[in-house]
């Protein structure tokens, strides 16, 4: 069965995956002639910097979505196409998805990266991931309603192993889900949980390597760690967990962390789609694109974002899974395509480096800048300001920024809300009968 | 297993439902010398008026939900607990839950009302309920669903199947329903959905009597009519549900109705505790009270809200089911409560009608008070001013305000997102791979 999109004179590209890529590529080829159909698992494009804050109540999975077929009313010629994609005909030409094959011209491979538990069951089963919003909003669920069960046990122990968390990766999410965790110990929980003793709530950030944040400077990994021992959390650094099970996380060292909420940050691996040649692909499972941001011995297959691999002088191993590298590829790639449009060259990709960052909490945030270090105030509120402007949506930005003034003056998360979709089939919380 | 709430001298009363009844209870009970435990199977209150809103992508359901224990913060006296009460043992003064067993001094009940199908399974199977915030959520994921199957689909009749939609129940649930369903097909079809004939999507409400809006006056029942009609929905009056099956509603009138999606507005039955002596449940199944809201036979048992039933001359069948009705017995309660402990004595309750309202559409309301009947655009504005003053939380007012502006100003709902929380049991939301 074929997609149902019009077959039309002009070439088609189709992009696959709608992140920071695949959405910032199809923004830029607006107007630009081609045919272009999006195609995503979901119906929204989400910023995933701020999944964290979803799962700490502090912002709606709203404000952090943008519906995708909003972007798309200004030009007939784009196509949004809710499916999931299984795999790619590079001789036929085709990508193969739940609802049926789709022909292309000009393919891009957008299809981001996912959760990486290094092949361990036990780490996929006992942990929870923050790669969606989706996941998000289920870890946001999860921390309300152990809390409300550690309320009804007087066991202390039990009670501990319900409020104790255990976040695993000392990366940007792990940090900043560690600081979060740790305020929300300090100003929502001896409010909101008078039963409970606040003092009991462990926050434990396990990293393999001998400094937090490894992708920036070792001034900013010595401020996030300074930062988040005087917040209270324990950081365990050349840490490696060996085993999680259903009560407890082992360490390498034997050491055994009692809990039953584990946090898994501690990196992704790429999610590709299947059917290009073998050699397209590195050992880590990216695809290698040439420094034109085309996949490997193609002509009409573009990959960019954190799925691609492209190996620079900088980056031996391949350019960082950043957005912004994924929105620089994809302004490139929109130009690369307008001119080839009409028969004119450009040079090869180069990515430029503006400097990463991280928040820790309140007033707390580290930034790096060349060679230029920033913390404290003036860091969060940079992080901030830039995290605002990078939102889609003015609706969404307006939002966010009440919030998080709400947030800063009331030290208080205003959506403490364990909120499910009903499910006809009988799911537990379906409210066939209502308490309201 | 008891509930693990502390034993104090104080007497205990004990609140089921978090609903207006019970949430404007608790509120006014606050310092009151009274223990207080409010029982729930949410953690937050919700606002039942906006359920339509939520589920047509307006608002956020966090907009219109409100974090029970927020509220508690101020008395150490006052406990929540999330269950599932399951009865009542008026003898050994205790209800019994999904988490134990707790004794009472005063029970007050206030459980509310759910959805009722007049026993009839295949309303029961085919439709879609709208009585709580989870239940709206699903209504917008299937509507936003469907929507997308549509696109897909190549035969118009199918596509119909999709788009179109039938209400069942002409009260202001169904005719608010079918007002934004109207404008949806009218500002945001067309140019979300290019690739679908929006002429195509018909909605259709059907009323069992012969006219809208029962509860309120011929009036506005008449201008309710008119501008349903002015806006393209086909009202059905005098028509009755016969049987719904998964592609079709049939009438009593033996016409059939092509449609996928059902939406059952058409009433609501009481969900009374169990446990209480048989007299004490009327024919509908609701708790009959005495002039103090007391429920007959009992001294210290009281109800208010939906599942209470309380005549007075003026309304022989009962106080009808409205929020400023539970809201003013909950004042009331607090008052008798109050006076009580001080062995004071109080006057029976009397309610005090304050008019009743239901909105159509942009600037479209109709309101009466009294003998005074209202509608357009003033009506309009005063049913958005009461909504918002009756909403808790400031926050809440004020993001349900800038979503109103924005609605307003640009014909758009913002939220139109298929979000559900991730489910670790390969539920097919669960996102294991991320196009992201």
């Amino acid at each position: 069965m074929p997609f149902n999109v019009p077959e039309v004179p002009e070439k088609r590209v189709v992009i696959v995956g709608a992140g920071f890529a695949g959405f910032t590529l199809v923004n830029k080829l607006r107007g630009s002639g081609y045919q272009v159909v999006l195609v995503d698992r979901n119906n929204y494009h989400q910023f995933q910097p701020l999944f964290y804050q979803v799962a700490m109540s502090g912002l709606e999975p709203s404000s952090i979505c943008f519906p995708l077929r909003k972007n798309f009313r200004s030009d007939p010629r784009l196509f949004v196409r809710v499916a999931e994609v299984h795999s790619v005909d590079p001789l036929q030409k085709q990508i193969h998805s739940d609802i049926g094959i789709l022909n292309y011209d000009i393919l891009v491979i957008a299809s981001g990266a996912s959760t990486n538990y290094y092949g361990n069951r036990s780490f996929a089963l006992h942990s929870i991931p923050l790669k969606s919003v989706s996941e998000a909003l289920y870890l946001r669920n999860r921390i309300l309603e152990d809390f409300e069960r550690a309320v009804l046990v007087r066991e202390e122990s039990t009670q501990d192993l319900l409020m104790d968390v255990v976040i695993v990766g000392g990366g940007p999410t792990g940090v900043e889900l560690a600081g979060s965790l740790a305020e929300m110990k300090r100003h929502i929980v001896p409010k909101d949980y008078p039963d409970l003793n606040a003092a009991n709530m462990d926050v434990h950030l396990i990293q393999n390597t001998g400094r937090l944040l490894n992708g920036m400077s070792e001034n900013s990994s010595r401020v996030a760690l300074e930062y988040l021992k005087e917040m209270g959390v324990h950081v365990h650094l050349n840490a490696m967990v060996e085993r999680i099970e259903s009560d407890s996380v082992i360490l390498n060292s034997g050491r055994v962390i009692p809990t039953r909420k584990v946090i898994w940050a501690a990196g992704v691996k790429a999610a590709p789609l299947p059917g290009l040649p073998e050699k397209a692909y590195n050992r880590d499972n990216r695809i290698i694109v040439d420094p034109y941001c085309r996949v490997a011995g193609t002509t009409d297959i573009f990959c960019i974002g954190d799925v691609s691999y492209f190996p620079s002088p900088k980056y031996p191993n391949g350019l960082p899974g950043l957005a912004p590298v994924a929105m620089q590829q994809a302004r490139y790639l929109a130009k690369l395509l307008m001119r080839q449009m009409s028969n004119r060259k450009i040079s090869p990709f180069n990515y430029l480096d503006k400097g990463q960052m991280a928040t820790i909490g309140r007033s707390k945030a580290v930034l790096d800048f060349g060679r230029f270090h920033l913390s404290g105030f003036f860091a969060w509120m940079v992080w901030l300001f830039i995290h605002i402007y990078y939102l889609v949506g003015v609706r969404n930005r307006i939002v966010v920024f009440i919030n998080w003034v709400w947030s800063y003056l009331f030290y208080d998360q205003a959506l403490r809300l364990n909120i499910k979709p009903y499910s006809p089939e009988g799911h537990p919380n379906s409210s066939k009968k209502s308490n309201d």
